[in-house]
């Protein structure tokens, strides 16, 4: 594992950036997954213009997402993919055929979709308050899984806010994510960790026994593991 | 070969930066052979600042330079190496067991000395006008070569400028650098081009034969060949 | 360049089996081209023994050829083809989908085919006495070239011999290849070469400077090139 | 993972051995780690043969031990190395400088040696009937760790046949083993597991879930990850 700690958000934003469109410039196809949320707002802001400008030189590059949340709406895209288009895919004109899937119907031919595709060259992720990565919640993760499907139980502590966010409407019986076995295989895989909120989950990362209870703590085992955190985030190291 | 074309100087900067950045945060060490010279001054500028700020973090970072020409006093250190000092290993504060230095006593181990460290990632170098690569120079290139002599011989059109450079020393006999075949083996190869006198080098590089009249004609059976170009050098693409 | 040197005919298809078998083992796709033509004959031995056995462990090894000559009935497979399916592909009973076909109407798009699939990580090629590497014949072979036509011009040293083959049939116009840049991006090239008849071709293709005459030559520059030859070829080194 | 059932125990080590010998033949340094004990046996007799007569054109790979043991005399080299010595590097008459080698006194910096030499290429592993790899053995694995120290405690189920094993010497306080984060570091990681009596052990390894009881449940996140075993020691799949 390889740690750099970064002053500030933009330097983080920048790092990342660099790592994304480095691996875009390679003379080959690039296969790279993304996640949407907070911690990469401002990778995309970069990200958004250099696509924009240099998509056709850059277009032998795909991007996975790795987990999807059914949409409230079962006739709409899920919510990360929603979430993806919204930050990146649509700002930055993507193709459609450079985007792959990952949803209810394919994830169990997932990684070999992948597979097929020469594999995943590098994966961007961040890190959930609750330990979480990519849909892999803690109490619902196996770790001994590839892309599998995460069960929404009401006696996970993650529950709630689930229900919450879907209100009135029913709420899914599982999501789908990518597993540890499935990152394990990514050739670099980059968490990007910022801000005060997220201070105690890198620290219990770093120091806890590999738990489900914190799943996070699961990534340590990959064999090129960057992190890259900004100060405030590293307050507890 | 990809080829990628930014509007200015500055993007073309900020992208090789990215690309050497990048390779800095995988959690491996990393080899990158890096250029003097007036295209990567803009690079430098950004890297100092990066390396001089996380160079503990990216400490398994190693420097190869590709060719090495004697100085004027055969005391000190080659030219090249000198130049990459004053632009970049001394501002940045690159400790010294961290630069590979190739030299007239070891250049013709010094193919063995980069596998045995488990090779070459990623090499920047610039395009001469004339159609040299590294220190491979018109009429004198052998494409055959892995790192070896060239000769300074009168009879090349180089010859007078170079003897002009030492004034009233002796020329020296040769200066070493890495040939081809030893630019084949690095996993990544990137070239900046910038400004409009090499324009015509860029047009030419793209559309000659391969020849030892203008060498960097070679550079094209690159398997992970990138050119970054900024618009007045391909402006006669 | 590493160069093995062993007894017998035997030991090369043992050597040479036991590299192409290793590839399959990994636990990931696997993209293999190969040769067909009498070089790799005790090759084939071995390997219809071992995957008629374990294919189905090994499925997602997908062979690929890297040359193709029209047919006499312009309504049958290429002869290349048909050398392989007689050779490997039906005795070992390769299923369809494993098998990518390159041909007059898809050469290209073949190179990105391969890109798509995530690059080619073996080939085994043998070496024609005339200096011809897959359809790279002398004088008519561009090492500047990918996949490429080659035109069956009378003027060129081996077109007797292919009018002879045609008999009453029409020549056809031209054949396709992968070129040097094709191979170069193979991540590891092997060349065997075995008997008597080869040992000029072998002295020449490690003695001659990059010729099109002997398009052998341009091998050499390959980053990850062996050499496996018996001792009766390698009787003139 | 990838799971390949043979026949027979000689059809294993000819799979097993042709995975170590084609990487020989790549025109690079080749970093492999091999074990010593009962299963390589028909291995390093094939490896032994192929590895005296080509040493000189195989002579970048280099052979780590991934775990070393005290002798019972503290002036003598540990009993890995010594079982290695006597299978493999003696009868195939192994130059000092190409054996790397661990011990008490360098495992803190091993890992470091490793990524310094361009990583490990390859791993050849046995299956412990008691679930343990390398040298981690049950209860005392620490799943968390690259090189490390195991402690020989009294209360490990292994103690007792290695007291028997020191007899009136003194049972050493602990002994150095390469752990999982080491491993999973290795670009091909192959397991070979042979006979009747590792039947209930690879079943084990298969099922359970990942617990340092059974130490080789851990080996399954591999992400390059081939398991070869004969018919017998496949009975209990």
């Amino acid at each position: 594992m390889k740690k750099i700690i970064v002053d500030t958000y933009d330097e983080l934003s920048d790092l990342m950036n660099s790592i994304i469109v480095a691996e875009m410039t390679k003379d080959k196809k690039s296969n790279i997954s993304i996640t949407a949320g907070a911690s990469p707002k401002g990778v995309y802001e970069r990200l958004v213009k250099f696509y924009k400008k240099y998509s056709k030189d850059v277009k032998n590059t795909y991007f996975y997402n790795f987990d999807e949340v059914p949409a409230m709406n079962p006739n709409e895209e899920g919510m990360t993919l929603s979430s993806l288009r919204e930050q990146f895919y649509t700002p930055a004109n993507v193709e459609e055929e450079n985007i792959v899937k990952l949803n209810l119907d394919n994830y169990d031919t997932y990684d070999q979709i992948i597979e097929d595709n020469g594999g995943l060259d590098l994966m961007m992720i961040g890190l959930g308050a609750d330990g979480h990565f990519c849909g892999n919640m803690p109490m619902g993760t196996d770790f001994s899984q590839y892309t599998y499907r995460m069960y929404i139980k009401e006696e996970y502590p993650w529950y709630a806010p689930i229900k919450e966010q879907y209100g009135d409407n029913e709420v899914p019986e599982y999501f789908v994510t990518m597993g540890l076995k499935s990152l394990l295989k990514v050739k670099h895989l980059v968490l990007i960790v910022n801000g005060t909120s997220k201070a105690e989950a890198l620290k219990k990362m770093l120091t806890l026994d590999m738990t489900n209870e914190f799943p996070a703590t699961g990534l340590l085992l990959h064999p090129n593991f960057t992190i890259i955190a900004d100060k405030e985030a590293a307050a507890l190291l």
